[in-house]
């Protein structure tokens, strides 16, 4: 198949790579142009992806027109917030043949839209069908070293689900798939409020017990908000929900975890946000969680002490203890 | 209340601790003398809980009698396969005003009951509103250094859940109810044999994302299994089940895991197990799963590759690539 990956972060960089070891054409496409011509020549790529060499075979471009004709899939790896305006350059294309891989977990800010939603309101021909999502426990790091990992694709429509599943499943990158997109979706960009929270308690030196709870009653209270908006409840307690957190919250590397770690230590958001070269979707999302749950008055009492924390600078010690004598609850609530 | 802890290892002891502390009149039993003994002059756990302070006024016995006398609630806190034989002493007692509390996370190994069904099976008279479960994320160290942890309190009766909680309940000890009380304890138990596959892929340096997805996976299919055995598959996803299993594998102090890891990098099982001084109730339980997972037919792949480690001295880096090359699956399997 001709694949082309759009957005050469580390991700997107390691699955470019899987792809042709798959067997397939594959295209990556990076937006700075003078970037670009380093990745071409250099084959490697330094600055998120370091000591891993990109095959001679993939052609990298810089050209987005060019990136997008005749491709079978093209899979999306750029950040949430500039996924539209990138889109918005290949409008006319013709995309009849073409089935779009969303692997960016976030929410867009003005319009709330996940990026499968986001796909199908800016390409205005595209059909649920030629939608998909690839997500789950996975840094890049570790896929590009061939380590075992599994993750889960997602679309409406079940065929195109499997279809994702044998163009990416190898030996060692196991693919399951479902068609509730919209659950794995909200679980991969929700997940990451909680991993701020979970880095919070990391920071200001809660326990493993604290972390625990905040993670667990985490996935329920985000699972609480997907069905509301259309998602399967189930969806959040797999790969693309609490796995992908639980690898979140495991690693040093995540930029999530590291921000709410940070917070929790008593720095200041945007003196965080300053020294880091990479973008934390988390921060954007809890906004978006905010919203989306007022909007739908659901009760997330941890996404939204992530908020206040965040954006109202609430005491993170404080606002754990209001959060630990709330009213007795059933688990289910 | 008078309530009577059973059991003086480090989270019976914890337990009673914190319960003196909630205002009530707290026993502790201990079954070797000697050790009884010792506990009472020293006030201290040197053994399982080192360095916390047990206050004069909880009266700690060796007479398992005495104990269970006049008590509202009977906490037992004793590893699995000595329940049995425990509570066969004091059969003949009058406990109509009792309740008993299972803190205990194992399956017995012959008849694979849970702790409640052994309680009721053993103490004839008991009704099931008269036992409950208390489960989750909690290190005692942790619990007793007074870090935030939250937890479930599980029975058949929607107020005996409640009454529990209530027991409980401190600032920093949160407590959520729930009926499904068989959930909680397969729940409780069957994540120390994903505990032990994760610690298997520490060991045998596997990455993060593995990891996270033996312990998604494996939550996943351990609901699967206890669904057909009358559980309810949410309650896997909460505190009792993925929150426990999430501290269990974040600890280096977890006995689960600890041998998982050992195997990982090629010792022996009887080798670990003769060198260690507390139970890994998973090492059992996986003989168990391996039980139940026949009799009701459930495929359990992870809990199958754990118990053929173990017992079979099969190759983890192989079966681990198996695990990842079976057909390909939708999520829901």
């Amino acid at each position: 198949m001709r694949i082309s990956v759009l957005g050469a972060g580390g991700w997107g960089t390691t699955l470019a790579i899987l792809l042709y070891f798959n067997g397939h054409e594959v295209t990556l496409w990076e937006y700075k142009k003078s970037y670009a011509k380093t990745l071409s020549k250099s084959r490697e790529n330094k600055l998120y992806l370091p000591g891993v060499r990109i095959p001679k075979e993939i052609r990298i471009t810089h050209a987005l027109e060019e990136a997008c004709d005749h491709q079978h899939m093209i899979v999306i790896a750029i950040p949430t917030q500039y996924i539209r305006s990138v889109l918005s350059q290949i409008k006319k294309h013709d995309f009849s043949d073409t089935t779009f891989i969303s692997v960016s977990k976030g929410i867009e800010r003005d319009t709330l839209m996940t990026v499968s939603q986001i796909i199908q309101d800016e390409l205005k021909n595209i059909s649920p069908s030629q939608v998909g999502v690839l997500s789950g426990p996975s840094h890049a790091e570790e896929v590009s070293r061939k380590i075992p990992t599994a993750v889960v694709a997602a679309s409406s429509d079940e065929l195109t689900a499997k279809e994702i599943q044998a163009a990416f499943i190898t030996s060692y990158f196991r693919v399951y798939s479902t068609t509730d997109i919209l659950g794995v979706e909200y679980g991969g960009a929700l997940k990451n409020v909680i991993a701020i929270g979970a880095g919070i308690v990391d920071g200001a030196n809660f326990g493993d017990n604290t972390k625990a709870a905040i993670m667990t009653r985490g996935i329920a209270e985000i699972s609480r908000l997907g069905m509301a908006l259309g998602a399967r409840p189930e969806t959040f307690s797999g790969l693309s929900g609490m796995g992908d957190l639980i690898v979140t919250c495991m690693s040093r590397h995540s930029r999530n975890r590291y921000v709410g770690e940070q917070i929790g230590r008593g720095k200041k958001l945007k003196d965080i946000l300053k020294s880091m070269n990479m973008v934390a979707e988390g921060v954007e999302t809890s906004k978006a969680v905010h919203k989306l749950s007022q909007d739908h008055e659901i009760e997330t009492p941890i996404c939204s002490a992530v908020y206040k924390i965040l954006f109202e600078e609430r005491d993170p010690v404080k606002i754990t203890y209001e959060l630990m004598t709330r009213d007795m609850k059933p688990e289910s609530e």
